[in-house]
């Protein structure tokens, strides 16, 4: 409805975001995320910096290389110049973590207003794991696959249930707020989400982090890919910099002095080894140690974000899912919106 | 444990404030609100406010009269001088329309690190009612009284089985941050939440408001009563000003300005009437101007928030509640916090 | 540059929005404000309000209705949906005040990597007034005629002071974040000024109002003619409920319910009066009942925030006087951006 | 006037912040820090966190290590718990660096209000340096010695303008808004400054980097002493993690692999060394190479913020030098606060 057809504008465009406009790409088994408006591009965030260099200074185009500037030393304002306007459906309990965040514009569908859709989201088999002992808010291991069929199906008995349970009550016409209030924390929700640049790039370190919940971060890598498109090159100095960089403390670094030198435009590293024991004197942790011994193992291969347009979906299709999943029940003359 | 004795400091403090800490009050079936720290008072209001006014001003105290003054006219800068810090629980439904408020800091129990206490909130029999017409969002009308044995059982059975299907979850190690996915929206969390007192009395126009959900009022209502103790003068200008106070549209004082009018100090009604015609005419719509009448239709008596300190029950006793509502699995070795 | 031709977008986009791209509107004598970019308008004020009031209710669209309602009830959180991007260029002065409001974007030219244009502000003859009683913190009355060529001697003396000072430290070489330490307030400095509607909406409703300084209050005209544009029903709901509506105390609507009641529909003013003295024993001060008649008294017009299209220039033609007016220094091969 | 008595409290407190309270640090020539109120210490963040961890975790109390794992992980909202109240004063071009900074509260003294005291920043001797090649916005090098005496006389000669314009046209009764608009960008302001101990630490972060502009750096300098005194663990884990550790890219830590591997326990540089070629190869820019080789050069000592608290001075001192600043002109009975 929004994007049948295009129009001309003066604004500054983008063909790779113009691209992803109108396509909703699925997430999870009920949810989606869509970029429904834009604003800017690398370019803005290069044209606000420039109103900082001023009258005195060259104009020759740089831009990738003053945005990873920018980057580098945490200059975030330029970036907050960039906003995205997402339209995302998740479960409820992804929702009360996502909306954590603070500085971004939301406008949920509302459970007092209106008739939520049944629609609750089921973990995959392969997603059913045990709590991580490591991380200690997780899950890891193997998929406990023994369980799988049973968890499911108590699942569902529990659903079918509280979805009864909220037709009853709203078919005897009790207040939705109150009808609500035992749908399960699975049941799927909706929104707007407006956010720039510098801040939705602090949310997907977060949320692409493994150390996030795997179901946000299913939204949040679908996401980061639509950062790709827009502003590319942003993307790729937040990759280089912050996602894929690494956080040294000053003990770290004493260590890392103690083997490597720079010499004359070189750096070297003479030979020689720092123990666990060392680790410890210098000031390292059991944990510490044990996490800079990570940052120097085999190193994983950088995520890949890449959006499959030909996945994306259509906004009609979703709509009527939702649509469909609404108890079925008299809603009289009362329905329209307040004017 | 925090409020065990008295110790000397330098810091403003506030006699009524003092009081508070480290009592409990209860809301709802086992939620509560505790003020737990605070900063400031009215005097610090003034002091912040009299920064502006400076060296060329009579020092005369006068901070009724000036925090009236501020809040008459929306100064709003000074009020976010004084703070508040609060423990609270709440149902996570409630948490959901709670959190929304942006400008505060909160720290919520984790249901990926820790097992939640499986305790519901079940509402009063007079609170289940109808969906309201004209709210369109909320209930209203007479309690639902037939069908609240019908609802609370069936709400009985499918927490029941909630809370069976998390045990059965947790004792089989599935990771907590999907053991709780099927809890219902009525399961109480906690939450440490800090607010300046212009925000919080911003929270709290929307949530004493009859338009917000019950369930929330009731927290915004302890907290409001907790205001009126920390920042008497403050909280007697947000009511005179806010609270019941009137804003009216530039058509409403068209409409008024034709039957009132100001003379040499007074105001004058030279007698007259406005029909609903001419309330149209006037630009009002139908809804405005059932609006309007309601402003001029007989007066609900100021709301009371007065606390009532006998009511408030101790830290201890709300954490043992909790603590024997958390599933008893063996919980093993790997449970410290981090470290 | 960012406008020279138009290109096909599939974004929402507002004709009214298009035609202010790329004129730099004049403000005060060197000043300008000038709408860079947009994000959506009425419509997706409306679009955000709908997902709340989702699939059981019916789509007719009343967007000017729905949107009136919005902002007559202070649901804000859609009209954060709609962004502005401005360029700005104003007094340090000015922008001190500007920058006050903190739920904004700003890159500001920096005047420690860049020389500044040494342009300064001049008051007009008509707006040097005397410190006003009444307000207390603004000027009032006629305009000081007789002090206006004195004072002006006086401030272009003081001001090629300043400028040479400033080209005679950046000749020497002096850092230029210690060379322009001596520069009057009035020296404009320019931004990049991004803002969701709902925020510039209460930034204009403080900063067009007769108490603000007539120097921000000039910017802050322009801006209100933008947005009329841009979102021409949420301007008028604002202008109608915001900027001429009246927001009356407790005591002030107990004085009014005394002269005027509701009945059967319409509003009915028996007759009758309330003096001073009343006005007092009904809990009004001295200086709230003189603003309470103020509200009865004889009405202003409404503003005109119309723009003139016609006054506005290009970006060039301000780059240029802008530029012009950077001292003349060697500045050798050290100029270029970061990167 | 506030700090004469002390009181009970039942709040947490805080002997070395306690010992704070009324001190005035001088800071450059006329300016100030004070911590005139704070809510929390490290304690309070460790409650904070606390809560996430709930029921489900042993209460033995790690308090160090547990801030230190929350600042290495970022888990930044258990600082947003602890609150600091300053009073400051310093000049106006170092104030419009820091309101920069959003997420604080403050309250200005008022130009339009009160008339300003005439009071100007001198930057020392050794202060007035060149502009920097490298980094391009500040200063580096010697101090240019030969230019002082003279720039010193130049700025002298402006003050004595600047403040006789003032006065006069104060003494003229044209409005404070106006006759401030020519005062110098060194004239000294001072404000009420709010802030949380997360984006305190974030402030400081940026503002004691040898980046940051002298000026502000000297009230950073004295505000991290503070948080030394109020929450030491957080500050210490602050020092260690961010402001002495170090952020790596992708590309710094492919080199740094190159050099050293872990390997059972230990971390191992068997010998080799990575040349300028080498590092541009890997996708290093030749700023960036730089950077790195910076990194592993030759360590600065840590900076020491200890405050000094025989250097305070009363907060009557600097109120009776700020008042004796302030032009003498009669300024009648208007004068008082409004109420």
């Amino acid at each position: 409805m929004w994007y049948r057809w295009n129009v001309e504008t003066r604004r500054p465009t983008n063909p790779a975001a113009e691209e992803l406009l109108g396509r909703y790409f699925p997430v999870l088994d009920h949810g989606f995320v869509a970029l429904v408006d834009y604003m800017g591009s690398d370019d803005d965030v290069e044209r606000a910096a420039r109103v900082s260099y001023g009258y005195g200074t060259r104009k020759t185009s740089q831009t990738r290389g003053l945005i990873r500037y920018l980057r580098r030393h945490r200059h975030t304002t330029p970036s907050e110049m960039v906003e995205f306007k997402f339209h995302c459906a998740m479960p409820m309990f992804v929702a009360r973590q996502w909306i954590r965040h603070r500085t971004a514009s939301v406008n949920e569908y509302s459970g007092r207003y209106s008739l939520l859709p049944l629609l609750f989201y089921r973990p995959e088999r392969e997603q059913l794991k045990a709590q991580s002992a490591s991380n200690r808010q997780g899950r890891s291991g193997a998929p406990l696959d023994d369980l799988h069929d049973d968890a499911m199906a108590r699942w569902e008995e529990l659903r079918r249930l509280a979805a009864a349970q909220y037709e009853w009550l709203v078919a005897h016409d009790v207040a939705r707020e109150l009808a609500r209030i035992d749908l399960p924390l699975s049941t799927y929700t909706q929104w707007y989400w407006k956010i720039d640049l510098h801040n939705l790039l602090h949310f997907l370190s977060l949320r692409v982090d493994p150390h996030a919940q795997y179901e946000i971060r299913a939204f949040a890598r679908v996401m980061a890919g639509m950062v790709q498109r827009v502003a590319p090159l942003s993307f790729e100095a937040w990759v280089d910099y912050e996602l894929h960089g690494a956080e040294l403390s000053r003990a770290e670094m004493t260590v890392l002095r103690r083997l490597v030198r720079a010499d004359r435009g070189s750096l070297i590293a003479p030979g020689g080894s720092v123990d666990a024991t060392t680790l410890g004197m210098l000031g390292l942790s059991a944990r510490e140690a044990e996490e800079l011994l990570v940052k120097f193992a085999e190193v994983e291969q950088p995520q890949d974000f890449t959006l499959d347009l030909a996945s994306a979906r259509s906004a009609e299709e979703f709509a009527a899912e939702m649509e469909a999943a609404v108890p079925q029940v008299d809603r009289g003359a009362g329905e329209t919106p307040p004017n």
